[in-house]
């Protein structure tokens, strides 16, 4: 069996088992106050051209998005999400749990647009019972989407006025942003992201870390005693100095934009050697995320090899699912697999 | 100015404020203990033919919808409401702050359907990834609805038998069960509601209480420790007694009853006649609230000399707005405002 | 039997019935937006010399403590509390169900110190590891304190500059604010409380009300859309003129300070006259509530006339009782009391 | 500088590194579904003679005791702990952030006593007004200690049986797990831990894994739908292998517990010759945290060259700090270090 799963089937890349042995034996304190997490930080906040940003290395994605959410929302207030979110959707209700309601908006390809928000937020205001009802806070956008799509550069402004026209934050979950920023045609950068959010993560755990994500803060009220809050939200670990060291080997040498660029193009390579033979795609994607519409009987035949999602039925001979390419990814796993698509479209 | 706005914008009936009085220097026990709670705790179990109840009075809906949902999901349910529940719509987030998601279906003139309900527990448990969402563990259902329209008997029967496939807890909320009772065609009564639901409540504030709603427990896992909950969800009040007198009060001589057929009369006196100038509705009620499709010039008018809900536009130049009777409505205001509006009808 | 287990064993003061009586038929807008409410926010704001206050009417003291706290909170802050405090002890958790901690000082009389609080707080920040530990967001003080003590207005002034040192909002809860405001020599007034605190209540409840309590907010901060947060944390009433009508009655006529003096000045009766009898007390209490220590049997030959509150065992064969006072107690009632006592003691 | 600060000063037991590599390119499903971490639960599982408990690894141990305690209590219910107890202390709140209060007993050497909390239970139960405190649901133990003392087989027992008698289930957090079976005179064992509790967790993060703790559960109750809320409290992990690997290592060639034996060995040399110079302890403790009251002048000499916790003030010239060892610990550096010490306290 080959898996296409997801972006996390495998390990981690291995200059980030290198740089954990090697350093295995050294003593530090804990909890990411280590010179290691130190020395990742003032990388990542070069990179992102943010000199003043906070910088912390979390477990996980959900962790993540809960703790800054948590942090940024006062008790009356919801966050703002595309119904596709992956906090809308596939959080087990995390953000609930913490308190705050999800306000989802009917997504297009994954995303919102700042016309929505903002037609959301005048009605909001405009309510004579607003009271009654939950304040929008803060935005939650996907960078990429959980479909695989980009918000340009512009749309990402356009949200930003909404959002300061309105009180509220704005906070990207870049789980897969390496992806993003390595696609072809993407027009956004990591300063963009740290200019125009309140705060953003940079994901490792489906970007080649064995776990973990790095979060920049931005604005100053964010700031403010954020690692009490990760504590309280689990996000914090003991040994904290293996987060710094694996965002250290992911951004030494170009790795983080030179494996996310090969995901991003064995999933292209497949996009389009399936568009030439004629299948749809639920989407236009050019990350690491493809989700072709394929007749069921070829998609029974292809699960005896490789793994791959379920998305979605569009009807009643045909599905679409999802095929994720990783660092880990190989060519050659691609190329058979075009070829075995191929033959059985033909054959169907 | 005449106030059809709401069902509280008067005190309460009058029989409560003479029985508070009466019994005002009498020195009981407090937090709902107290012989008269007691009374009418037993009228009440009576009437909806359930000895082996237990009925809380609890200061507000709001309230009584948090504490008994809380009681009854674990950490990782939600709870399933029509997209116009109260709880989804109108209670600030109540039920997400305290941890749990409510997971809405789109209505149908304020109501849900067993068919909807079991395709989405269906979706659910057939999901892979179903341990990354929210599983339902309630369905909440409002009878009257929001939009003043009635579940009939056979509609909550199927409903009940969802909820037993699905292992879920079904509750009513009866803010104005007393208008959905009284209605013409109904065909549910307090025995049955206490046959097929867990819990329900059977509402005093807006149907001429100062304040207070009687709720009760059927299903004995609910029963357990409740006051316990109640406490910590501040619905208990420290005079409980005063909960206990009005709906003493509220359930003599027929008192809730006649009171509530009063409002629905003069409600639909006010939905024929407007019917008959050809007026539309937003949706077709039996009870005491009622959402005439009005021109906006018309509305302007009326607004001179009415208080009323706006509701929704319709088109570019009528909008729905909603019209509320109560036990304290009087006919000839009611007839004043047919009169006003059919004029206004004409001259438009 | 006659009762003495708490301050709201009756129903209201007979002007607040009357004032109910006399609006009853009048039509208002719902949830304390009307004009009564505004009226009796009016005259509070004019009796705490506060003109610039905000006024809520909220239905209860748990719900007013559980809001205000929340409000105030930030996710990793907790509430600095006498362990004695209501919070920490009759609220059922409600605080900790609203996710904070409730940081408890050992009490002395049922009070705390700014020494106490100040050397916490150094504490706190002191240690290394205090990102794993509840920050102290609040401090919130009873007065006069469950034990029925008061805090002179210069321990009072003492807690305001700690509190201004380490950036913690002062709070104070007056479920029996009148009790203490009409003790003798007391030397704090309603406007010294707006003065020193964040936000405090005059509490209704315990003082003559049917219910419900008037919450003063100070700081702008914390006025920020609190009625959001108040209805999310159910504390809004429907008919919320009910409220403003009630502190309307109260603070008319000076009778919520005529009634105040008058169950303060009963209960120093009582304990003025048992301590002529030898009889010594838990604490020196000038207010409504009064805790002789008595022997064992004298208070099991009491119980079968009178009401009152066990509260803990002093020695082998004694226990210290709690008697309250209030508005509806009559003279006679506790002159009665009086010589049952002090007969049982001589028999004794 | 040699540090003792903590027992996660190092990276993970070589065999761990080893393990991760070797795997590293296969591929897996997710969130511990993988093989690695069934044959890792099947271990523990043998080990623990408990064929049915089921066994999820978690990132952390603040994030076990969070989802296990909120798994297991009710809203209105608490937690016993020791006034010492991690999630008492040293979790930011993170139980209290999930509503629930820490219900805490003064500590004797870190533990409590099951005659403490059978007359804590007895009071509660004894109360009239208990359904306005926080009723206790489940008790907390730590094995061993955050003092490094150990509850006995017969404690453990006499506490199980109180847990009986109110309905109490019994967690204890092994952080440090391996120090405490590979302790001298340590009565008890796995399986031991297994029949008494409902549920408990082996630490890994404390004794030599990455991160990564093995969670036991064994009461049916607990069971069910762990997973959903294990996923909203964010314990899962996307390459949730990485955990059943790092625990097959630990397993394998009795790895966990020769470490923790190592670790205890060199914490009682140390306590065993610092005993010989008549030097005190804080606490007697047989693991791998050691208590010595040392004089500050020592103290200040000793920082410059070795780490290690403060832990509080015994004297106006003494303080206790904690010393801790771990599988990394060198024999050597402990010499050292207890030569400094005894020549530091020959001069003081």
């Amino acid at each position: 069996m080959i898996l296409f799963d997801s972006d996390y089937t495998e390990g981690a890349h291995p200059s980030i088992l290198k740089l954990l042995s090697e350093t295995n034996m050294e003593q530090t304190c804990g909890y990411g106050e280590d010179e290691y997490c130190e020395k990742a930080a003032r990388r990542l906040k070069e990179l992102c051209a943010a000199p003043d940003a906070d910088v912390h290395f979390i477990t996980g994605g959900t962790q993540t998005n809960l703790t800054l959410i948590t942090a940024a929302l006062r008790p009356h207030q919801g966050v703002i999400s595309a119904d596709t979110g992956h906090i809308a959707v596939h959080e087990s209700g995390a953000i609930e749990a913490s308190g705050h309601k999800v306000l989802t908006l009917p997504d297009d390809s994954g995303k919102i647009s700042a016309q929505q928000i903002l037609r959301f937020c005048e009605d909001h205001y405009r309510d004579e019972t607003r009271e009654h009802m939950v304040q929008p806070g803060l935005v939650y956008l996907s960078q990429p989407t959980e479909l695989g799509t980009l918000y340009s550069a512009r749309e990402l402004a356009d949200i930003r006025s909404v959002c300061d026209r309105f009180g509220l934050f704005l906070y990207i979950d870049g789980a897969r942003c390496g992806y993003g920023l390595a696609a072809e045609g993407a027009d956004f950068t990591l300063p963009l992201l740290a200019e125009l959010c309140d705060a953003f993560y940079i994901g490792g755990t489906k970007v080649g870390a064995l776990f973990g994500e790095a979060l920049l803060i931005l604005h100053p009220a964010l700031k403010k005693d954020f690692r009490y809050i990760l504590k309280q939200r689990v996000g914090r670990l003991a040994k904290g100095r293996i987060l710094g060291l694996q965002f250290l080997a992911l951004f030494s040498d170009d790795t983080y934009f030179r494996i996310s660029r090969h995901a991003d193009q064995l999933a292209c390579r497949l996009r389009d050697a399936l568009t030439v033979c004629g299948c749809p795609f639920l989407i236009r994607s050019d990350t690491n995320q493809q989700f072709p519409v394929l007749p069921d009987s070829v998609l029974e035949k292809l699960r005896q090899k490789y793994g791959f999602s379920y998305w979605q039925r569009t009807d009643e001979t045909h599905s679409a699912v999802r095929f994720c390419t990783s660092w880990a990814t190989r060519e050659e796993d691609v190329d058979m697999l075009i070829r075995d698509i191929t033959a059985l479209l033909k054959e169907a």
